[in-house]
């Protein structure tokens, strides 16, 4: 800026610092820089121009299944056109009469999908959350309880809002962890209070582990409040054990934390079973009450992740469990200021819980495409697990769940070295080197966390075909040759 | 809470007390009785259970026109039927060519409705919106400083958490003014520094005023750096001058204040003509360019309101203009936390800028439906204003634009009194008993602020019919009786 010009109001040093802290890795400068060559690689060349050394750009970096091949389930899609045109109804022949009924079912809950619904989403479709939830864990849930949202982003933000009162409050996250909770903490200036995962031991959660930073954290000020588990894990894959949800939840009771369980991937789940947290409180509760009741969760749900895939459609749901009716007040009235979440959104949850049922029109497709995707998905994960297993100086657990791999790297001193000349840290000079050449776009693990003096990165296994990721091995290989000490 | 029982985490006194000082009158416990009330009326009578004295609840506590009686248009619903079913492309009687052609071309812009977009919003939705602005306004506009966004509410929301840096960071904000300013100054712990409009004047936007109030806060020690400008105004219906415009652009480059234009209800207008402050942004600069090249603007746009009354699907955008690019990256990353806004949203968006032209197979019906739904607002405006007109100790500015009117009331002392029994303020005393005994839900004066020993309410002139306008009429002449000292 030319010192003669007016200074302007807002500049990097003045705006509020809290969101300068924020980092979120997930669409940081790697994500841009493959937005770039995607917009480079859909115009012609210009003359004399270098050509990129690939054809396709790969987004890994992201769980976006519709981006990729994923086609949509074709029941959901049905009923929401009804639902954006009524009219449609008229032309009988056109849709499974499911399809119809259950979009006039929606219209009178709804009214029009154009409409604001309550704060909190439309009852009715809370109601049909409720039951989903009953069935899913064999015990009782309450539609007052269950908050749809804007995607599950939305409802951790609103949770993070209300729990951070000062600077001082903490909040245990999972290293690695999904970068949406320290970029929220650091926007509420809140502190995280950071728990490794066990790598070895299949990134489980490490209860012995917490209990060491919570003495930590509590000897340096913070007022631990919250702790954040995230199962199927992100960036993990992680599925947790019964016996390991129980442990957090002992630990929670015992030390007055409320428990956020971010459960999007609980369908993404390819070895072993997804056990929710409200259904292993709900049987401790039972058991010994005196010591579990008055436990609070909050668990998160989205219409993004799964075998639903609709990440665009913002949708998805929080249920809260045991927390105080002043402060579920305090949460209504903080969702009220944005009005409501996207309507149609808020359908494709029913829809998500309330799939057509066996012996309906709709059942045989849905429960194919269903399935497809599941196998799809398990394969995939395999196929991509199986070349990191060829790949020297790569290790990574096995898919047990969520859309991603986590790998370890391990880079050469001479890597780091050219690493730190470019002022990057090793991972991210991998990531960046991975896509310049190859145009796959993963996630440096130091977006997510990880143990000091160990390189990861995240990559979906979401992209279709094996030539992405024999690119990603040759790319390696090259990468480890032009590097060895 | 019984003493025995294991302490809660999270009560009223330890939440986030910014959270909690944040008000949202819109959807407060008014707004909440009449929903109690609207499901009382939906379920068949208990045997003596006391009769309500109404049929029907009138929510004209809030803009949401598709909950009355607003139709969507079918333009815009064709096209987003088949973006949320593609395969209805191939029923090609169902459509018109410029739907089925548009839905084609936004396909290829998202891919699937169902995918994220780019954090900001598509590229090329965005290009359309940009080129809507230009021939708006007769000035060129950048996509690159355009952000879709998941209603204006969101934007705004966006644009607070930048701005504000700490508790003496102060916005300038119009009283009456739209809550969610002050609620989410609030909620990022800033200082709102209100300043009145001018009720004698159409609430016209008093800058000399303003001015002092400019002076007194900086004595208190409170750093300015905005100021929000609602025109049309909400709640106040106001509609700005150019020369009005142009003196709080001059102000604002003055003071080095970001101006925030909240220019949603731009369509919603009955008298005079729209001017956006972009356009006179760019007129002043093309004139003393050294007087005004600095400013930083914003404009707030919506598929909410005008003739769209789009509110549930969530849709809309912010302009940028003059902000320091460093600024706009982080404004970028804040957007990457929440991922993308609802893609339908943002076609949507597109569909509004963007409406079929004339000589196109849907121009007609467009141009019908547009027409219709602003003849209908002006009309029942009109309605609404005169029996204002005829009702004792009731006055009220004309009805310039946007979807409210906000009548004065003078209440007597006996009201004020009785008020005080309740301990409500004397507008809430009279909102709730409009409620309890008509049905009709209103915004009492102060859920938006306003001069003090005065008291107004806010309704929307969006229901139909004259009936609720009758029964409003009945309820006040008895109200007045029965409080006449």
């Amino acid at each position: 800026m030319s010192t003669s010009a007016p200074r302007k109001a807002l500049n990097i040093n003045n705006i509020n610092p809290h969101a300068i802290k924020a980092q979120y890795a997930v669409r940081g400068e790697i994500a841009s820089k493959s937005e770039v060559y995607r917009h480079q690689l859909a115009v012609p060349p210009v003359n004399g121009a270098p050509k990129l050394p690939f054809n396709t750009v790969i987004s890994a970096n992201i769980g976006n299944p519709q981006q990729l091949d994923q086609k949509p389930i074709t029941f959901f899609r049905q009923v929401l056109s009804i639902l954006e045109y009524p009219a449609l109804l008229e032309q009988v022949q056109l849709f499974p009469a499911d399809v119809r009924e259950r979009a006039k079912w929606l219209l009178e809950q709804v009214g029009s999908v154009g409409a604001y619904s309550q704060s909190q989403g439309c009852l009715s479709l809370r109601k049909s959350v409720a039951r989903f939830i009953e069935e899913r864990d064999g015990h009782s849930a309450n539609a007052d309880q269950i908050f749809l949202t804007a995607g599950a982003s939305s409802g951790v933000s609103t949770l993070l809002h209300i729990i951070c009162s000062s600077k001082t409050t903490g909040v245990l996250i999972p290293i690695p962890q999904y970068p949406l909770y320290t970029a929220t903490l650091a926007l509420v200036d809140a502190t995280p209070v950071p728990y490794y995962l066990d790598e070895p031991l299949s990134w489980a959660t490490d209860v012995p582990a917490i209990r060491e930073e919570i003495t930590k954290a509590k000897a340096a000020g913070t007022e631990l409040r919250s702790i954040v588990v995230i199962n199927p894990g992100n960036p993990t894959g992680a599925t947790l054990t019964e016996q390991n949800i129980s442990d957090v939840i002992t630990l929670a009771a015992e030390e007055h934390l409320v428990i956020m369980a971010d459960e999007v991937y609980q369908t993404n789940v390819y070895q072993g079973k997804f056990h929710s947290f409200k259904k292993v409180l709900r049987n401790l509760q039972k058991e010994t009450p005196k010591k579990y009741d008055h436990v609070e969760l909050v668990s998160f749900h989205s219409v993004s992740k799964g075998m639903v895939g609709e990440c665009g459609h913002r949708g998805g749901y929080f249920e809260l469990v045991g927390f105080d009716e002043e402060v579920v007040a305090q949460i209504y009235k903080l969702v009220s200021i944005s009005l409501c979440p996207p309507v149609i959104g808020q359908c494709l949850v029913e829809l998500m819980v309330n799939p057509p049922k066996k012996g309906s029109d709709s059942y045989a497709l849905y429960d194919k495409e269903y399935n497809d995707i599941y196998q799809g998905l398990k394969q995939r994960s395999q196929a991509l697990h199986k070349t990191f297993g060829k790949m020297r100086g790569v290790s990574c657990q096995d898919p047990l769940g969520a859309m991603y791999l986590f790998p370890t790297i391990t880079l050469s001193r001479k890597a780091v070295e050219a690493a730190q000349k470019e002022g990057r840290k090793p991972d991210e000079f991998y990531c960046m080197r991975l896509l310049d050449a190859t145009g796959i776009c993963v996630v440096p693990g130091s977006g997510f966390g990880q143990k000091e003096g160990t390189w990861h990165f995240r990559t979906t296994f979401l992209a279709p075909g094996v030539e992405w990721i024999e690119r990603l091995e040759a790319f390696h290989e090259a990468f480890m040759t032009e590097f060895d000490s």
